[in-house]
């Protein structure tokens, strides 16, 4: 059987985990990693670079490509550039500009005949999939996400903004105990920023005063300012040795009431070593789901609900229905 | 905008449940039951009941029948008559059995241009898109499925035939210990037998011995010999008051491996008061997305895993985008 021919957009910690997961992936292979940097410049495993400019020498040569940049501003450009030449795969992330990051897709893929499939990886992604199934199971109910223990890199990055911070790392902890009221089938409602911490762990610049740092982040709007924020102040050596894996995870609940009264819980949880790893690992299967959607001669923009899981399978239908079913 | 037109096939504990989460799926109505017994004999909530032979009649005026009746004997032959007439629903349960079943529901809905989504439920059903996702997107690791603490209808039954026995319920129960291990991410593989415990409460006929009882359970074979099984003698009144609901749930987990040795685990969870009105609930859902394949033009059997989540759900597409995403 041919194989899946997959291209990468972008070649950071995301990037880099779709290099290293398409191994796992024996259907498909790797055609190159796309990079607005000097291709020579970059280290791969193995997989050659090539420069973003040249991307449309590719055009006959990738079936999908992995857009690996980041939501703030890579994909909002890179994505219908690619859209508008290749099937794309993607992880935009910024969920309140979803809708109209939608539309631009969906135009661009509509205007070449291809598709895109956008916000994969986990949230967005598989958490808005339990979502919307635990929904449609239990009309009557409340959904809960968490997110984490893990490092948040929006959050991280926020801390980074602040003057006399070097470098700094923040993890999002969710409440066990109202995670536990949920799981014991309390009905309660208790909005995101009281069923979350926040621990920051900062570098500061030489003569930084920690006072008004520790005052800049515990009132920052939107990010802190509405969270239980702790601040601990820790040196560079300490940040690389004990921070620097990007482990997160978190849970959606969906606590249901039948119209007899009965209680019905739903659950789904991730939790990883590897954030990054684990969402290259759903665009990997992803592309497989969008380059089989191709080929069955659908274009345009689509969510990861509007994939069947058999397409993210290499499994055949008897294999499924033998053992999977 | 008009409402899709379900039929209920058998009200046994299943098709009750049916009944009653209808009510919470506006875009849905309920047309009719069919049973096999005496119409008039059964006491329905409210919805007229008809007699099995007289279904073919309603030819035009149903969408899609939920098939509920049970898998040991009733589907495999009511499934491919309804097919042959109608767009079906059900959840077929017999695992080993599903490729079987499959064919004779494929040949049947392909012969009458109908569709049949079979085996939803939620183990076959959403336990299978589990297992399928989770090693779709982790493809080296284990998969752990765990059924409980919940009552066996499979086991209650052969209790039930054991001579002297006059009622019983079983209770699946899993091991915490077991499953706190793989939570904890150690990369086990424990069979079946020693990951779940069996608990049985057993009303006697009077006269009967209970050590012979006790021995026939915990020696037969495929359900209790290979298990640690408990056996509690209790009285009739006892077993109405205590053990007449019908809850269930289970785990499936997956512990995969990323190949620069990441552990990334995935967990999904149920924990129901109500086996029979959840099951229901699938099916309801899974009715909707029937319908909406059919209005496409497909045709034949189809499992969960051919379902896109939007199917399952009555939102609308910008609803999708701009709420669950």
């Amino acid at each position: 059987m041919e194989k899946i021919k997959i291209g990468i957009v972008g070649y950071g910690h995301l990037g880099k985990g779709v290099e290293i997961g398409i191994e796992d992936n024996p259907d498909m292979e790797l055609v190159g990693i796309f990079t607005r940097r000097n291709p020579g410049s970059i280290k791969t495993k193995s997989t050659p670079a090539y420069s973003y400019q040249d991307m449309l020498q590719f055009k006959d040569k990738i079936d999908v490509m992995i857009l690996c940049g980041g939501s703030a501003t890579d994909l909002r450009e890179q994505g219908p550039f690619v859209a508008n030449n290749f099937n794309t795969v993607d992880s935009f992330d910024t969920h309140q500009n979803i809708p109209a990051y939608f539309e631009d897709m969906n135009h661009a893929s509509k205007n070449s005949q291809h598709l895109s499939l956008i916000s994969t990886g986990w949230d967005p992604g598989l958490f808005s999939l339990m979502r919307l199934l635990f929904e449609s199971i239990l009309p009557k109910g409340i959904t809960h996400t968490f997110w984490g223990k893990g490092v948040s890199q929006g959050h991280s990055d926020a801390l980074r903004r602040i003057p006399g911070i070097k470098d700094a790392v923040q993890y999002t902890i969710p409440s066990d105990e109202v995670m536990e009221r949920i799981r014991n089938k309390e009905e309660i409602s208790i909005p995101s920023n009281e069923r979350h911490k926040r621990q920051c762990f900062v570098v500061i610049e030489d003569g930084a005063d920690k006072e008004t740092i520790e005052k800049s982040i515990e009132t920052m709007p939107n990010y802190f300012a509405d969270y239980e924020t702790s601040v601990c102040f820790i040196s560079e050596d300490e940040l690389h040795r004990d921070h620097a894996s990007m482990p997160h995870g978190g849970n959606v609940m969906r606590l249901g009431t039948s119209p007899t009264g009965s209680k019905q819980f739903m659950n789904f949880s991730l939790d990883l070593d590897s954030n990054p790893e684990f969402t290259a690992a759903v665009n990997i299967a992803c592309a497989r789901a969008a380059y089989r959607l191709y080929t069955e001669g659908k274009t345009g923009a689509f969510t990861i609900a509007d994939v069947p899981f058999s397409y993210l399978s290499s499994l055949s239908l008897p294999d499924i229905l033998a053992k999977i079913m």
